[in-house]
This record gives C-alpha cells, structure tokens and sequence, in this order.
C-alpha cells in the first residue's frame, strides 16, 4: 500500500508533463477511460455491492441511494468521460493581451491548476468525473474516499488508470488515496507543498472539516439549505410543482430544497395543494411522503410537525422539508440571508418587479425565477459534467466546469526593459 | 473606540447597499476620496512623522522607507484614487448567456464580493489602495494595519470616510481596526460569518500566519523570492542593467529580485561586471552597494560574501542578492521550481527557444523575458492600482486589480421548469 506522501508525491512529479500534452491526446485519453470504465463493468458493479452490503444499516436510504451503481449509472459516467472530450480545453488561452508604452508585451494565459485534490463521501461518480475533468484540464488528481464508498472507487480508480497507461501517459496522474483513515484526510489538507486547490464533495461536516482545518487552498462545496419562495403573485399549479420537483425528485442531492417559503396571501390556497401533492397523492402513488415541518403560522392552515428550532438551518437529504409562511418578499430575502448556505434559490411569482428584486438582492451561487432549484448543476448548465458546486465567492461559483479547474499566468516579454 | 466585533457587523451591514449604488455615484464618492486625502495633507504627514519616530531603531531602513509619507508620496495615492475612477466597473457584467433546450435562461453575472479585509503592515498607500478598489467594485472594506504605522492609516482612513460621508455614503464602508494587538488580526481571521474574503499584504511572517490559521476564504499575497536568470546567450550589458533594475530599484518591495542565477558560460564576463555594477559604481556614486552572496562557483569568480544555506531562501527586501551558478536553462527551472515562492521570475536570454522554455516551464504569477521582475503591478500592467499580488493560483494570481475584487452568481429565469 503506499503511504499518502508517496501518492502526493507522485501526483506532483506527474502533473507539470501534462501541460505539454495536447488537446487530441489528452481526449485520447478519455475515450480509453470511458471504454475501460465499460469494459471493467462485472468487477466495478461486484466490488460497489459489497460496498452496499456493508453499508446496510449504517446509511440512510438517501445516502445508500448515493452509493449505489448500477449498468445504467456506470453507464452514465462513461458518457460523461466523454462529454469532457467534446468540451474546450481550457488551458493555453490567452485571456487578455496588454501591450505597453513601454514596449513589454503582457499576456494573460490560461494553465492548469497543478495537482488537485478532492475528498469525498460516497458517490461513485466523483471519481470518474473528477479524474476526468482534472485530466481534461491539465492537473493530476488526488482523491480521497471514505471507507463506506473505497471499494467502488478503487475499482473505478485502477480502470481508469489502466486506461491512461494505455494510451503513453503515466498512470501517476489520477491517485486514489489508500488510506480511509481520518489521518489521511488530515494529510491531504496540510499538503502545502503539493496540493494546489483541495476540493470537499460530501455532507456538512466534511466541508466544515476542511475548511477549518486545511492549510492548503479550499473550495466550499455542496452544502445545500435551498430555499424556495412562493410569493403572494405565484401561479399556485406552477408553485407545486417546482415545489415537488425541487424537494422529491431526488433528496439526497445538494441542490434540493430544504425549506418553503410562503407568501400569507397565498398561504391559505397554497398549502393545503402542497399537503395534497406532497403527502396525500405521493402515498396513493406509493411514493415516499415528505414529511412537513412547519412553523406556527402554518400549523394553523394544515396538518404536519411543528418545526424545532434548527428545523430551518439543517440540510435535511431527506423526504422532509420546513415550511414557513412570511409576509413579504423582502422577509423572504432577509430569510434566506440568514439561513442559506448560498447555493440555490428560487421564487416563484407573477410579478416581474418582485421577480427581479429576489435576483437582485438574493446572494447565492444560483437564483431562479420559476424554476426548480434542482437545475444547479454543471450538466444542466450546459459545462459538461462538474467537479462540485462551489458555495463560497472566491475563484469559483455554483457549478465548478474545466474553466473553474485552471489558473492563468501573466507572461511578458521585453528587450531589456527596466522600471 | 469599537471593538473588533461591531467593526465586523457594520462592515457586513453597510454591505448590501452598495451593489445599488450607480457607477457615477461610486467615481463622485472616489473624487471626494481624493481629494479629502489631500485636504488633510498636514495632518496625515503629521501623524506619519509620529510614527515615524517611533519607528527609529526598531525598523530596517527598507522598512522605514515602506512607511515614509511625504507630499509626493501622498499626491501618488490621491492619483492612485482618482485612477480608479478611470477604471471599468467590474460589477453587473454578463460573463455569459447560456439558453438551455428547456427554455432556461441562464445568465453569469459579475457581483461584489461583499466584505473583503486586508491584513498589512506599514504601507501607507495600502489604506487609500485597497478603500478606493473595494469601493469601486461594490464591497465594504475591513482594514487591519499594525501598531508602526497605526496613526498614519488612521488620518488616511479618517479622510477617507469624511469623503463618503460627504456624497450621501455611509463611512461604514470603509472600517479601520482600532485595536492593533495580535487578538484582533486572530479574530479577523476567523470570522467567517463576516467577511468574504481575507487578503493579508506584507511580510513572509503574517502571510503565512494568515493561511495556517485563518477560516475565513485568504489570498496568498506578496512574498517575493524573485528570480533572474542570465542565460548563457544573454546580451551581458542588458544583464546587468536588468539585475541592477530589479534589485537595487527598490530593493523593500515584493517584486524586487532576490536571487541571481547564471549560466557558466556567461559567468566569467557576466559576474565580474555585475560586481562592478553594484559593488563597486554604486559605492562611487554615493549609492547603497549591493552584498553579493554567492555560491561556491560564484566565490571563485568574485570576491562577496559566501552564501549560507537559507540565502536562496530567503525575502531579503534588502540590498542583499543571492547569486548562484548553474549548468544550464532547465536546472535555472528546477532551482526556481524548489526555490520560488511563485511571484515573478525573469530570464535574460538572446535565444527564443530558451526564452519559451522559461516561459513553459515556470509556473510562477508572472514570467519575463529580457525585462525587470519590478514590472510586476497593477499600474504597471495597466490594471489601476492593486489590492496586492497573489502568489497562489486559486481566484487572482499576479497583480489584483479590481476584476479580482468580484466575484459572479447565476441568475436562471424560467417559467415553471422542473428537472
């Protein structure tokens, strides 16, 4: 096994050869990585259910949901390998050219990142999407999975690099990190000689980890309290449906909603359609109900659970979403200041003046006008398939693409110029 | 006097409103700024030469130099301001459009970073640098300097505010840390609930305090261990006039050589003529010679001093040069990639091959051919002036002009989309 210093120092002496290597090769490279990722179908599905077998119990169903691979999924990931061909490469532009006075000629360039790291809880395709997106870019990546999701990963990992041996490039360049121990992780964000930018892809308390203990550059991903507000004006069917779509189309994800905020002039009409539809027809259906957790005001107009204190500041995962009711747009805003961790929200309204006072104002990585909030993501944006959703405002946004993997540089160059 | 915390949540209140604020309204605001600045002449030089004294002793002459106000100095900074004014808003622009099959309209749009905090030390400009950047890109600005230069960044500041104050702003935008002690750079640091992002400006000391302890979001600023290499090839007069340039100019700044790399072949010409030059002529003209400190090669060549082990590692921000001989063009890189600290390296080289080889293969902010690495500036670079240099390479790299200051959210207009 080897330790995580030799991955970390692997993945370094990998990376700088890989700025030199062209576009045609490096998709190259990603086609024999989709094929590999279908041709090791058999040993990937068996070593991700003896992950699932494991897991039973200890996960939730959301998060078993997560683990979960199956044909139709792996297959996913490899077309999402090779969407990552179709896309640009993001390296070698020349983002800005400022000729002087002086004669110095500056430009601004695009290069890779370096040596990117990304740890992770359980879901499978982070560790194709991650290789293949660090790849396209021009860095070496590092990942580093939990023990509940290492089995599946090792075995994407090893046909992935089989692949990059394949096709004359060293094998070096996706490391997958041995150790699932906590140690590790601590490794990881301490490495300030060789992790240029550390990636968090999981729950709260990972993202919390790395942020309050890394040294090394972090990105804030994922943690999603997404709100969605119904205002006064809303087309209530409209209202309904983005509701459902954005909580029961698939909890377990960071771009789910979490709470509901309702307009009181439209309380009295719209909550006992969103009981119906989120309860009522979903049991009928044999569909998961959602469970209600609603604040006074609400409690007064439908059935459901009274909210607890943190019932608006947790990031459910779950078929369970707070429902509070407020008195105006701006009390909605204020709201979700308070209580967003700044990855989507959405209104639903009538009134364009409303509409473009909650883009204005609301401060999240993505803000929606009749929409569900489930569209943040990298696929549904249009980049390709995305290495996480950044919450935080510096260097990246919302759904991180290859543009958010590179750096630049300034290059000048003179004939003797001096200051 | 306010304490750290009130600071924090004035700063967070005064926020939001800006994004409101007209571009005109922000230039009328930077005028008054500038020439508030100068209004207040006396008393700000006056505070200066408080600081200055007690400055005596305790600071190098590099240092004292980086704190010393005069009217010259001051008039800079008042230009500095109104050159902002010049400058393209950053905010509001529509990075991209992107319009998706289900009728999503998807919009990336350039938004203020909210509250941006600058930890530094004894620049007196920093204080009117980084008020008239942060303004004019949309955020509140958080200022912590030490005690040396307290006073003067007080008078500035205090100018600063009465400018806002005066077109119908509110002062809060622009918040000084009353309290110089270590407590309140720690607090500052961590105050996550607070500010966006933590931009630490001085030496190798606070930069690395800041990124080891801080959770709040930090750009890596400033530590110059800057490089020239003299390839074999290069003209030997322009060499010297480049190396001269770019350590002597103004040897306490980030961007001033440190280290002096040379070809063999060129070292027999190249190092005696260097002595010359910065030994010998600058003792002649009354100038503050340089102290060579050379390598075991070197010392055969010239007398100087022999360089120590720390002496390729060091910021000396002094007239101190570390000179070293190297066999060739890619050990010149290897010794750069080992030694740098990722600010700005130059090659002085008559072969264009060599020339793209350095420029390849250096992964440092800024990399030159046959000019000064004290070009690299925001003002230099035709960005304005600078909030600092970033030596990492998430968000800013190089110098950071007011683009660096924002940051972008997704807008999505829909009407009714469910995924």
């Amino acid at each position: 096994m080897m330790t995580t210093l030799e991955i970390l120092q692997r993945a370094k002496a990998a990376a700088p050869a890989l700025s030199a290597v062209s576009t045609e090769q490096k998709n190259e490279a990603l086609r024999a990585m989709a094929e590999s990722l279908l041709a090791h179908t058999d040993g990937i599905l068996e070593e991700n259910s003896k992950d699932m077998e494991d897991a039973k119990g200890r996960l939730s169903d959301a998060m078993m949901d997560r683990l979960l691979l199956n044909e139709e999924r792996l297959s996913g990931m490899a077309d999402g390998i090779r969407d990552v061909c179709e896309l640009p490469d993001p390296v070698g532009h020349v983002l800005e050219e400022i000729r002087r006075p002086n004669g110095l000629v500056i430009q601004k360039v695009t290069v890779p990142m370096g040596v990117i790291a990304v740890i992770y809880e359980s879901r499978p395709n982070v560790t194709s999407d991650v290789s293949a997106l660090c790849l396209k870019s021009g860095s070496a990546c590092i990942l580093r999975t939990g023990r509940d999701a290492f089995r599946t990963a090792n075995a994407i990992a090893e046909a992935l690099k089989e692949a990059l041996a394949l096709v004359g490039l060293t094998p070096d360049l996706i490391q997958l990190i041995q150790d699932t121990s906590r140690e590790s992780a601590n490794e990881l964000m301490q490495a300030r000689d060789y992790v240029d930018l550390l990636i968090p892809r999981g729950g709260a308390g990972l993202i919390k980890n790395c942020v309050e203990n890394a040294t090394v550059n972090v990105i804030q991903t994922g943690t999603g309290i997404c709100h969605v507000y119904v205002d006064g004006s809303a087309d209530p069917e409209m209202a309904v449906n983005i509701v459902e779509n954005a909580k029961a189309s698939r909890p377990s994800v960071c771009n789910a909603e979490e709470v509901c905020l309702v307009h009181r002039d439209i309380a009295e009409e719209f909550l006992p359609a969103l009981k119906q539809r989120l309860v009522d027809d979903r049991m009928a259906a044999g569909l998961t109900p959602v469970e209600l957790r609603l604040d006074e005001r609400a409690m007064k107009i439908i059935p459901g659970t009274a909210a607890g204190p943190d019932d608006f500041d947790t990031e459910f995962l779950d078929y369970i979403l707070a429902v509070g009711i407020v008195d105006s747009a701006e009390e909605a805003i204020a709201h979700i200041a308070e209580h967003s961790t700044g990855h989507s929200e959405s209104i639903v309204t009538g009134e364009p003046e409303t509409a473009e006072l909650f883009l204005r104002c609301v401060d999240s990585a993505a803000v929606y006008v009749n929409a569900s909030t489930r569209f943040t993501d990298g696929g549904e944006f249009g980049l390709g398939c995305e290495i996480g959703i950044s919450t935080q405002k510096m260097h990246a946004r919302g759904p991180m693409g290859l543009e958010a993997l590179t750096t630049y540089k300034y290059i000048i160059r003179g004939d003797g110029q001096c200051r």
